[in-house]
């Protein structure tokens, strides 16, 4: 596939994901080989990419994401139907997908600084992003997911991560069934603003 | 160009950006008609960006810019001589950049969440990432920079930006010289960590 393509099909597969299918794991190394050519500042690579395969500790994962989940979207929560719907899915599938990843930043403390973090995960989030790219170049699917973090502290509670360890992402990967197209999005032209906001 | 290509070439460029060469700011919309392919939670598409090719608006951002850098690494500081040596030659030259991309995103009041914000960014950043990848795949060469938001309210003053609207990088955007290979990383053992943390 060429670039474009990729960059504009690669989309949260949550509901086509193929739960029965095994995922090589050399394949995920590949995908995470390619991520790691993302911009990192300063150069310094303190990006960490925890792969869950176990069964036990998916079924762990996946358990204290649908309670994040759950408290953040009660049952009766309003919402865009679709979205919700097929995130509510995923929530209670996830520990059976066969490969969940979790990018993390290590930090000198684990202090996240205050204020906009936007610099500091800048370090991180374009290679979680590159994973998902190489992904679906591989046949691969993937969702960006965040819920978690609500219970960030559980999840490292369960993975062993030491507090100095920050979690960007989960992302669980498996092979897909279907096709992928580009999704309908706002024109460009309202999101976008040419030498400063108030100029069309 | 193939997609892992495109993943594995596209570098921070700072020395090698054709100051001299316009940019067709239809390439550059084309990129960001890419970019709103990238995942954004709970199909909100609140990123805004800014486009910024004005050439006074850009002696101000990057007088901000370079005062930032300033601040931040003077002219003494210790580091890894190349990276630092390259970006100080970027933060020297960035008003001369054509084009210079400001990722944002719209929140309803511009606060941003105490604690990990890497849930709210998931949102900006792989779409800033993903403009950057189309821009390779099309002969411009960009850098993800982000030592502006040190003075993120003087750069928001610049460009009229109302509170609400935070900003996530800055990616200079210029035609390129030279070639661009995959970049020296650290072998993938280090950085990744199966079922946990203490797992080899």
């Amino acid at each position: 596939m060429d670039a474009d393509e990729v960059l504009t099909t690669t989309r949260s597969v949550r509901r086509r994901l193929d739960l029965s299918r095994p995922v090589d794991l050399g394949l995920v190394r590949d995908c995470l080989r390619v991520a790691v050519q993302a911009p990192t500042g300063g150069n310094r690579q303190h990006w960490r990419f925890i792969v869950v395969t176990d069964p036990a500790l998916r079924q762990g994962v996946g358990a204290v994401y649908r309670a994040a989940f759950e408290a953040r979207y009660p049952a009766d929560a309003q919402g865009p139907h679709r979205e919700l719907a097929s995130a509510r899915h995923l929530a209670e599938q996830l520990h059976r997908v066969p490969v969940l990843v979790i990018p993390c930043l290590e930090l000198p403390d684990g202090q996240l600084p205050a204020g906009n973090q936007a610099g500091l995960w800048g370090s991180l989030l374009p290679a979680a992003w590159s994973y998902m790219l190489a992904a679906r170049a591989r046949g691969l699917g993937t969702a960006w997911t965040t819920v978690h973090l609500d219970r960030e502290a559980e999840v490292a509670r369960l993975l062993n991560l030491p507090d100095r360890v920050r979690q960007g992402a989960l992302i669980p990967t498996a092979h897909t069934t279907g096709t992928f197209r580009a999704a309908a999005r706002l024109p460009l032209h309202a999101v976008v603003h040419l030498d400063g906001w108030n100029t069309p």
